[in-house]
């Protein structure tokens, strides 16, 4: 039978085992998790059921641990044919029952076009969400609310304007803002809104707001059309949350014509550790991207815990594939500070997302300067002068250097 | 500020860290993962927000690893006024941003009656599972088909009926089966349900076929309906790769009258492994029947690879958590053979549901007198006679017991 390789979902598990048990364990997955068994079937049967069989694809010992055992990575192929059009499916077939077998951890996954193209990506992605901010030629700014349970609606605005003079693109509610005590996400899209336009006169810049999507399932297509309408800037989605389909969902509806920032909340449970569970660039590259997220937030490199990287690299390698959909802007988050910068570009390049909570809080001379010190450091390398040669135009960026480095 | 205790949710956590450092970071998952910050907040604002500002209810050492390190339990209480009525409000607060913060773990989770209501639980539980399958008095006895995937609807046919003439009362598909190149799922009930007719005229029993609910979240409803209006004996629901929230709006629904049975696929990738990701009895007990499930797979304690013991008992209990919802009926899964059904009984009791794929197909006489088998065995533990005495009545169950075991 000649395999195509395209129609073919390439997975990557990491095992330990003996040695002499790796071929049959990959046989055993590789069989098993399509068409259950060759050797029950009829002859008659084989030819119908064998475009739907799974493939070893590769076994490739990593590490000797002794007394023959080792830490192998498995390669498994399962035909396109197998699955529908959800991540549920992909999901329930790669690493469904095999989850649940022991010490096992999902790697890798590539995914052919003609998968892919039942996804629904993203609807904005890097060149759409830069047409709605208007940025067309630098890194985006994004700043964090600090925190939002528990404060009234005239607060809340107080501590979005406070921000928005700063003259950041984006501002993005805390992730974990539900409740509806003191104002709803609509109130608040509202409010903020017309904050934004205030803040404008100053600025020159209207800034997005991220709202929070959040509410039961069977709702929020309806609540992100109408915060649509209502002007919010963006859906913050903790897609690992509510899953990926949901995701799904609401990209591909049209009537939701807002950019998606995905929020990684949760997905640690999934990718923590190397033993066990899913790679975090599958969960947050690929899985977030394909699924319909335009923005990704993810850890950064600078944070106090990262991904390491090589997963960041592979992240963004999936954030940017764009053989079938738009590409994302990654986010990365934790540990920004204006001094960073340069190095953020870099890292990243600059289709960006520069995303900060102390970094522009945290300023000595509070949120405003917190936000100036950013876009004046982002101006400097888009100038090409460093930031020691920018401070002289920007107390602000001066204070945030003395604050957080690098020296100057 | 007296503290309800109604009204709070408890999570521990399993961290490992230096014994001097637990206090400030049980203190920094309180307070930073809900109001955010006391200091930078106003005097003025204590009062107001304080009412959901999380505590820390408690920090125990497990384990000393010397050099002051140590593994300790960090239970934290976040107020039920944070969340809203999402599953995805509690995960993203308890263990979102947090799951990401190097070694941590989910091991245990307390849910206050109060938001416990705001979840719809199992819309038929044990007494309605019981009710509609017609089975009042004993365990329930479910087949599990061998394979799915590239068979032609005959063939599936075919296989349902060898599993039904077993006198079996739930058949169940296999969780990986998403393809409609052959035959859709509304096809499926639709012929099953033919079977199902025609089989119980010798077997006195119209075996309920549980479907493998597919395809779009914006599609699961309608389908639901619709499958349920076809005759579908029960949805199977591969709830961790859809999302909690996904099942719990299958729960609500009114139109939606038949059980959901919660697959556990995807689950090992949260609560594989014990220093990372999320404990297995909150996953597969506590969310899943909260979320709606009638029904609950999970790994049974006699296959290859367990939960272990005390992690077994936990999502019992958890699925029989009555105090707000109806309780779920277990279907421990894995290793299952008749010999074993007057252990499953003495560690499960009455209401379970006795899962076997392998020890149904496996018999030497094939499918229908595996389920006889197993319906032999059932009635011997009623009849309260051993299985030794009942196989002078039943060959199948003879046959069953040479095979597997015990020695009778």
């Amino acid at each position: 039978m000649t395999q195509l390789k395209n129609g073919v979902v390439k997975a990557i598990y990491r095992v330990r085992d003996q040695k002499a048990k790796l071929e049959k364990r990959a046989e055993g997955i590789a069989v098993g998790l399509t068409i259950g068994t060759w050797t029950d079937l009829p002859q008659t049967r084989h030819q119908q059921v064998s475009a739907h069989c799974g493939q070893v694809e590769g076994i490739e010992i990593k590490t000797e641990l002794g007394q023959d055992e080792v830490i192998a990575e498995l390669t498994i192929g399962y035909p396109v044919a197998n699955f529908d059009d959800t991540f549920a499916s992909l999901l329930t077939t790669v690493f469904g029952k095999l989850s649940m077998d022991g010490e096992i951890r999902l790697v890798g996954l590539e995914l052919p076009p003609d998968l892919l193209a039942r996804f629904p990506g993203p609807k904005f992605g890097v060149a759409g969400c830069r047409e709605r901010y208007q940025v067309q030629a630098r890194p985006l700014v994004m700043s964090i609310f600090k925190a939002c349970i528990g404060l009234t609606l005239p607060e809340l605005q107080e501590q979005f304007a406070q921000q928005a003079a700063g003259g950041v693109d984006l501002i993005k509610d805390d992730e974990i803002f539900f409740t509806e005590q003191y104002a709803t996400p609509e109130e608040r899209v509202d409010k903020y809104r017309e904050v934004a336009k205030q803040v404008a006169a100053s600025t020159g810049r209207e800034t997005a707001y991220a709202v929070n999507l959040t509410g039961p399932v069977h709702r929020l297509s309806e609540r992100a059309r109408r915060l649509s309408e209502l002007g919010a800037g963006a859906l913050l989605f903790n897609v690992v949350a509510y899953g990926f389909d949901v995701l799904a969902d609401l990209a591909a509806d049209p009537e939701i014509q807002v950019p998606i920032l995905a929020h990684p909340a949760v997905s640690g449970a999934l990718y923590g550790g190397e033993r066990y569970g899913m790679a975090a660039d599958i969960v947050l590259g690929q899985l977030a991207h394909h699924a319909g997220a335009d923005m990704v937030i993810f850890p950064s490199m600078y944070g106090s815990v990262t991904l390491g990287k090589e997963a960041t690299e592979q992240l963004l390698l999936h954030l940017r594939d764009a053989r079938v959909h738009k590409p994302s802007l990654p986010a990365p988050s934790a540990g920004i500070y204006p001094g960073l910068v340069p190095q953020l570009y870099r890292d990243f390049g600059n289709d960006l997302i520069i995303n900060a909570g102390g970094g522009i809080h945290g300023h000595p001379q509070g949120a405003k300067a917190g936000g100036e010190a950013f876009c004046a450091a982002v101006q400097a390398v888009m100038d090409g002068v460093s930031l020691a040669e920018a401070t002289s135009a920007s107390p602000v960026l001066a204070a945030a250097l003395a604050k957080w480095g690098p020296a100057v």
